[in-house]
């Protein structure tokens, strides 16, 4: 049976003060509507897996995953006692999917990030799992690049197999920006590298196996929370072994070492809502180029990013290219060429010790 | 008797967001402490005039009054029915004032001023009675320009009379640039131009025999409401006839007509905090020159005035020469150098249907 997965674990400040500890990135809608990123996330996914979905968490955040999706299936969120990273993270929802169902292929999917085009993104979704059925293999969906982004690691496709099924020769990190701008020449003109979107299909036995042949520590951790899991130790083994699995990346643990790896390239409006700035990428701006989210009054104001409660207001004049976002009880404001600029700002925040607004 | 009069009646969109029509700037402390700028006027008066001190105010602002200034004797609300300007609003302190002592003199000063050294403030106070106590004129307190401002009107001096005390020859509307700097050139050379800042000490008696003489119809309107002031009929009559008065300051009205007038130059750290670069002038800045009242992190931002509510946060990061303000549901974004157009955003809140925010 075909399962969704969606980590929900994460934190990040690049979105702050949107973002907080108590609410990361993933419980907010920024932009897209009412629907938070996850909610929007388990939307899509509902016509492929039906209640056959699961959301890994952090512990403290598991109330507010169950208050955003409360149609989620009982015993459907899976709590991690300690942060471990993907690959540990991964594993656990293996292990939960096959104790219910031995033949369980899974599409593990990041929670944050905003599709334009779901009707594309099932359909490639149907053939990463009818491929990840029919393989011994992890199936993973790059996204096709649209510029030479050096903020995520890259797929280097290697042979054509059948439709648009491609086999991935590497996993490449985060390049800089000369060898981004030749992954894009090389995309357009040979389409052979992607962006690695952080999403995979694969049999879950596959997975754990493979767990332990690339990470056999992680794989007998794993394998004896698996042994617990029905009993009334369950959760107490859980607590003790996972916060001992090394923790490691998906990408590391296993995508740079196992083989074979498909792919299949998505082009849906794929956007990770990395900063603020990527608010322009996929929302409408107004005559004077501002982007406006909630109630926002400008004069004389153009290619401005603003962002405001409901019920509040903001109100700029002379101030262009600039990213300001009021979220309960603070308010960023910074050029839009400086989004990065967030994370001294939050530093900045720890050292005057105003971490209660983190 | 000495009294206090502090007209507190005004609106103004200037100060918005932290200036509403439900709490206009004089119930603000704009930076200068926990207190209003009222409460701060009312406290500086106090040990000149004790407890004869009186608020002339709008009906619907009475109960902040009474709120903002709980010491204030019972009946030292004086509520315009509407408002009519300067001229009515301080003849009908003068008929209250009589009402309980023939010999009244009043101090009528404006709420929303900043005054940075009290005793010098309160050193000229007692001159500026006793002047009114000894001439039958209006004496008024100019205050010492520092820069050659077009956004006030100016006294011009005459002869120099007893001690600091100068006649006033005129008084002269807000000037263009050119004739603003000339009057500071001429000030600086022989001290005979000062700003008016609505500062007016003289016998209520007089005052009303002034304003039968430059505007009769208005000294006739306000007899009749003093004929009814101790009767049951004080209120009714108060409310048939003030809101027929002509609509007037007290300049035009009055003392632009009248003669003599008398004046004192007041050099105490006035501040009349008419745009929010005047915190500039009065708050001290950090080491990066910027202004900060409230919580505020900053990172490579400079020359900043920036305004935040208690209990909320701006952070700003990149930014330089801006001002900031967030207060209650608002937040305002410009240009130190465009704070005027805090008028155009007012207008666009209008013109948008967003008067809520007002």
């Amino acid at each position: 049976m075909r399962h969704g997965v969606i980590l929900a674990g994460g934190g990040g400040t690049r979105l702050w003060p949107a973002s907080r500890r108590a609410r990361p990135k993933q419980f907010l809608s920024l932009g897209t509507g009412t629907q938070s990123l996850l909610a929007a996330t388990a939307e899509r996914l509902q016509p492929v897996c039906g209640d056959r979905l699961y959301v890994v968490t952090a512990e403290e955040q598991a109330a507010l995953v169950q208050a955003d999706l409360p149609a989620l299936a009982p015993g459907h969120i899976i709590s991690e006692p300690s942060a471990r990273n993907t690959a540990p993270a991964l594993g656990l929802a293996a292990v939960h999917l096959l104790h219910r169902d031995p033949d369980a292929i899974m599409a593990a999917l990041p929670s944050d990030q905003h599709i334009a085009q779901g009707d594309e993104f099932r359909r490639i979704t149907e053939l990463a799992f009818a491929a990840a059925e029919e393989h011994e293999a992890v199936v993973t969906v790059g996204i096709v690049p649209t510029r030479p982004e050096t903020g995520y690691g890259y797929l280097k496709l290697g042979s054509a197999l059948v439709g648009e099924l491609r086999g991935v020769d590497a996993f490449v990190e985060k390049p800089d920006a000369a060898t981004a701008e030749h992954y894009l020449a090389s995309y357009l003109a040979r389409g052979d590298y992607l962006w690695n979107a952080g999403m995979f299909f694969v049999k879950a036995r596959y997975l754990l196996d493979e767990i332990d042949t690339w990470m056999p520590e992680t794989g007998a951790g794993l394998r004896e929370i698996a042994d617990a899991l029905g009993t009334d130790a369950a959760d107490a083994v859980c607590q003790r072994i996972y916060p001992t699995l090394p923790s490691l990346s998906i990408d590391y643990g296993i995508m740079e070492k196992t083989s074979p790896v498909l792919t299949l390239a998505g082009d849906f409006g794929w956007n990770d809502v990395g900063s603020w700035t990527a608010l322009a990428d996929y929302l409408a701006a107004d005559a004077d180029d501002n982007i406006k989210v909630g109630k926002a009054i400008t004069y004389d104001a153009r290619n401005n990013i603003i962002v405001a409660d409901e019920g509040k207001l903001i109100a700029m004049a002379g101030v262009s290219n600039m990213v300001v976002v009021q979220s309960g009880d603070a308010t960023l404001i910074l050029p839009r060429d400086r989004a990065q600029d967030v994370r001294n700002l939050v530093e900045s925040l720890r050292a005057a010790s105003l971490q209660r607004f983190l």
